[in-house]
């Protein structure tokens, strides 16, 4: 973004993500996270702008943690923080911050109270999700009991989506970010390649503007979606509109929403 | 792995994956790459080690290209290899590499043969896809016409998972590998908190096998499934059944192949 002086100055607020864990680089298990954490900073008017996935390795994870906490305006990871063995984000993150692991007495009380009533009751190993990096906050989880923790930029999260979504809600609101991005689609059955110029020109002739190209190939037919995404959302509304207009002018049908 | 002398010495063959497009880190497109690259390498005895998703910018993808080409054996890329102004990423390995982009003549034999009949025909946004960094080889592509790129260990492949698979299986068998990671299910109607010491202890008595534990929560009831992992199959199995015994004694059922 510019900085010169004038009313619409802002700036852009980005965050990685850092997915932890050994059955997402295996290939056991389908991520969903990068999707769903993507879209709630849309929503926050955050850009998701980097994404790493690394192994159930100290080490590793510590290193990504100070890598991405320090490039980004913020760091959610997920995965690891569960209560066996293979879950070492805690540890990892506090070794990234040169901090110790403590137990967090108010999280150590919510596992107490989640699980009193709960089949298997209150064990060593439950309350092993008590502990944080020092000096971390909580982050809320009404879906089971664990909560997430917070240190500095960093937004340690649950790999199971559904909780991670529980853990986002909590949040939702209380970040620092710009505008949200709005993202305007439009298709057309056309081959992209036939659309580059046009769609290359409609970009350049709209500052502020990016459009992504994303074809597919459907009952024998070619086709592709067209998304213009921009903070301004007048402009991308206005460019899908010219866009729209230049597509039938080459002779291709478009479709406002997508195909 | 260990160096030392004798029979059963291996290296550990790793490789990491670059995602390339705005539309994951948009959240607008549910990446299906990076599963599908972590299980082929797997039976290629290639261990997926790291994963990074950037945006369609030209810097960020070259300076990922670096880091990752030189930490790995291998790297692969998936998008950003189309007809359209955001698919940059030959243009961005190139000047990772410090070549200049050139027109790969069978390449461009390839595109020709495949567009001559299809509707569209031959045009210049097609033949970009032609161009590929200087010295880099071709990867045959049955599906699209369009073939991937090798340039060193860098394998760059199309972003659309059918394409990307046909590309795969192209390159099956021929690139060097250790041993394929074996990997053993266990499941249990068990809280993992409660087994949380067995799983350890099963694992620390196992050198040579990594456990993970994958909670879930389902009909009312708690369950996980235990993945044990390693390069020695017969290890995996035997560890499989100890852990199968030991989650009997421990009052769980344990269910082979996983809940």
């Amino acid at each position: 973004m510019m900085t010169e002086a004038g009313p619409q100055v802002t700036r852009t607020w980005t965050a990685a993500l850092l997915v932890i864990g050994d059955e997402i680089l295996s290939g056991r298990t389908q991520d969903k996270n990068i999707a769903q954490v993507a879209t709630w900073l849309n929503d926050q008017g955050i850009r998701l702008a980097e994404v790493r996935v690394v192994p159930d390795v100290h080490e590793r994870i510590a290193d990504a943690v100070n890598a991405l906490r320090a490039s980004h305006d913020y760091l959610f990871t997920t995965g690891g923080i569960g209560p066996t063995h293979d879950d070492i984000t805690v540890d990892a993150v506090a070794a990234a911050f040169g901090v110790a692991v403590v137990v967090h007495p108010e999280a150590r009380r919510i596992l107490e109270g989640w699980y009193a009533n709960r089949p298997g009751g209150v064990t060593e190993a439950r309350l092993r999700m008590a502990r944080v990096p020092e000096g971390a906050e909580l982050i809320e989880n009404p879906s089971s009991g664990a909560p997430g923790v917070k240190i500095g930029n960093v937004y340690i999260m649950a790999g199971v989506p559904g909780i991670a979504a529980a853990m986002l809600a909590g949040l939702t609101g209380k970040l620092e970010g710009g505008r949200p991005i709005v993202s305007v689609t439009v298709g057309a059955r056309a081959p992209e390649s036939d659309v580059a110029d046009l769609l290359r020109e409609t970009e350049a002739a709209n500052p502020g503007v990016s459009i992504g190209s994303y074809p597919f190939f459907k009952d024998g037919r070619y086709g592709a979606n067209f998304v213009i995404r921009s903070e301004d959302g007048e402009l991308a509304a206005s460019t899908a509109r010219s866009l729209s207009d230049n597509l039938r002018e080459a002779g291709f049908e478009p479709v406002d929403g997508g195909l």
